[in-house]
């Protein structure tokens, strides 16, 4: 089907991502565009459910196969029940994160390898997003963000040399997919990433 | 890695699957042969999760994709947590249902594609066993037996004509694979389908 109407928004921790899409909804809001926002698992509840075996903090030891695959299974319950019904209705899909996400931390960060990732979304693949906005911060900058934040899932017990790599994981996504994915200069002030995504969302959508 | 070892037994609902495993099992202690046998889930609490997400009655919505993609992340960590585990020190390893079961309840009888199935388990298709003894009962055999059972969970509440399909799958399963399947005629009295199922096991391991 066609997936132009699909954006999704990719980048590491504190990449501001939340507040970014804000204010492409406010954009859009103000052109009279219909849009959703969602991210993965979006309140979906057999893609919740699935996301809670991902995260749960005793399940260290998940092989990385079967994480890849519950990323992948989760992904295609979300994809059928909320990106795709909207954009049979006409509406602009703004997605925080997607395969690109998976591509970065669990192909390349966690070493499971950028194949696998591939292999284990081969559904996916069929549903690839027109356009995603990557908002490319530097690790050092990233990681200088998040010691301020206060989480506690699985993730987060991660050492930091994890975060540099879901860096160079995503230097890997923009090689792969230079045509689909726009990189944004994250590291400048929030008030100007966000102007750079705004304006990257409004140009592909011919505004 | 070599999986010679590993053995599945493969048939609709009522094959007789349970009683022949132990049969086999009795044989193999006989001759002093260690073995463990298993079953997708297994035990292994990360699988067991996933499994129950799949089987829960209130999952009607559930996609193909995303289940095929779930029965997929189960066996893999039931592969790495008990099968393989149990093959390097050196143990045959029994397992009531694998792959092939997905590829003909999913793939065929859901709809889903055997080909969609294979994508998914893409990983798995690096430790497909070294036997596979499928008890190839009637359809209309099955269901008679069937009606007999008590069960509840989403499975059963398909229609007569999902076994039938199942059968077909079964079917495809032999051609698709015809040096690692052996079909038994388990439309015998369960006696002389049992002693079919572990000359076969016994002749495959050279006893």
């Amino acid at each position: 089907m066609n997936m132009k109407k699909f954006i999704t928004f990719e980048g590491g921790e504190c990449s501001g991502k939340t507040t970014i899409i804000a204010h492409v909804c406010k954009k859009l809001e103000e052109l009279n565009i219909e849009y959703i926002t969602t991210r993965e698992p979006g309140g979906i509840r057999i893609a919740e459910d699935i996301r809670n075996i991902i995260l749960d903090i005793n399940n260290t030891d998940m092989t990385s196969e079967c994480e890849a695959l519950l990323y992948a299974a989760s992904r295609m319950q979300h994809l059928s029940q909320r990106v795709i019904p909207a954009i049979n209705d006409g509406k602009i899909v703004l997605c925080d994160r997607f395969l690109d996400s998976s591509i970065a931390y669990q192909g390349y960060a966690r070493g499971l390898g950028i194949d696998k990732v591939l292999r284990a979304n081969a559904f996916a693949l069929d549903y690839l997003p027109g356009l995603t906005i990557f908002i490319d911060v530097l690790p050092e900058v990233a990681l200088k963000r998040l010691s301020g934040r206060d989480k506690s899932d699985r993730l987060d017990l991660e050492a930091e040399d994890f975060h540099r790599r879901v860096y160079e994981g995503y230097q890997e996504v923009v090689k792969m997919y230079p045509e689909r994915v726009v990189r944004i200069d994250g590291n400048n002030s929030l008030e100007r990433v966000t102007e750079d995504c705004v304006n990257a969302v409004l140009k592909y959508l011919g505004l």
